[in-house]
């Protein structure tokens, strides 16, 4: 079968952090495949006549079935239409990028990833910090605060985030915060470690909000989650 | 005092990854300071009459002192520039970005940072893999395989890096990899855990290796250490 598929990394959300290639091949797509999370300004990039899909996943609520977007994936491919499938941030960083990528390969479907600013990169860039400083903060780590059921994954590597010398960035993980604040703090993490929460990065609602884990756990356990958002954490989040 | 510096993320090479913020950026400039690392084609987006400093750092060489860097962009700022410091990956990733800002924060001059595309993320697309995997790899981190003096760092956290569920990308690493890898194996990861090397990520000499974190901290003790790279080591490596 022939068929091309690029999966491009749309940034942060604001159209001016899309690389020039990822704008290219938004203007030459014939199909675009979007997540709601990806929408907005960024689809204006693609040519009048475009097909433009939404795919339909978003924070808090049930994805649209993978096997769904798989499939339509491999159909528009295989009509020799230009598809781009469009993920917001880096798509290599929680994109979920594995499944589609396997389906392609099994389905003999080439396909490209063009790399992008993931959201880690941005809430600092946007904040004025660095992620990681000689010295006090030489790693820096991404994790998810949500599994499949959108629950703290079992599997955390308690050592890994509470270590006093890394910056930790939390995706998707506004509902699950409280929870593993306070399971940092009673392996031993300072409740006063420096915390952001880095809310619609690059949007009108943004909101950036220095405070400590401690804090920002019994905060979040009383506010609804709508909008996406990353939360930094660790020695250097204050600094600046 | 007046002046206001923009730290552009230069991406990992390729012009088309700059951000379209960075290029508009690098366009408007009137100065632009660069380290070796981010110059060439990057370089031909400023326009004809920008002065272009090179301030001279390179993988593997001795650094230009930093406090002569700092001198530099108080002084450009001060004349009323527009004042690009280019950084290549993102700037925030191993990019020393917090002496400069500490600098510029103490001259009272302004400064704003665009986020770009880190090493780890392009080495990752261009090998068409990504980053994070649900369910197996969950945790992704970064750290620099060289401090100050070129050596491994003293306080590496092994539980964190010796972890079968994350991925760690290895910065400035090709040199102490060797050490690196010996360490891993000594703390029980598996000597065939695989690993990517991924050279020039988007030049003409790009090279790409895979291969396992014994196999390749046997061979880069036997190599001299030329272009810059990131290793990728973890459970993902080896899927696709």
């Amino acid at each position: 079968m022939s068929g091309f598929v690029t999966f491009v990394s749309g940034g942060p959300g604001d159209p001016e952090l899309l690389t020039l290639k990822a704008a290219s091949r938004l203007r030459a797509a014939d199909v675009v495949l979007y997540d709601d999370l990806a929408s907005g300004a960024i689809l204006d990039l693609a040519r009048k006549g475009a097909t433009l899909v939404s795919v339909g996943k978003r924070a808090g609520r049930p994805s649209a079935r993978q096997e769904h977007v798989n499939r339509l994936l491999v159909e528009y491919a295989a009509t020799g239409a230009a598809v781009v499938r469009l993920k917001s941030g880096d798509a290599g960083v929680f994109g979920r990028l594995e499944e589609e990528i396997e389906t392609l390969r099994a389905a003999g479907i080439g396909y490209e990833i063009v790399p992008g600013v993931t959201a880690a990169s941005a809430a600092a860039a946007i904040s004025g910090i660095p992620l990681t400083r000689r010295h006090t903060a030489r790693r820096v780590q991404f994790i998810t605060g949500a599994d499949v059921n959108g629950e703290l994954p079992a599997d955390l590597n308690w050592s890994a985030l509470a270590d006093p010398h890394a910056v930790t960035v939390v995706y998707m993980g506004k509902r699950t915060f409280p929870e593993l604040a306070a399971r940092l703090i009673a392996v031993g993490m300072p409740a006063d470690t420096p915390a952001l929460l880095a809310e619609s990065v690059g949007h009108a609602d943004q909101r950036l909000l220095r405070t400590t884990i401690g804090r920002l756990g019994e905060q979040l356990a009383h506010e609804s989650v709508t909008a996406t958002a990353v939360i930094l954490f660790g020695a250097l989040v204050s600094r600046f």
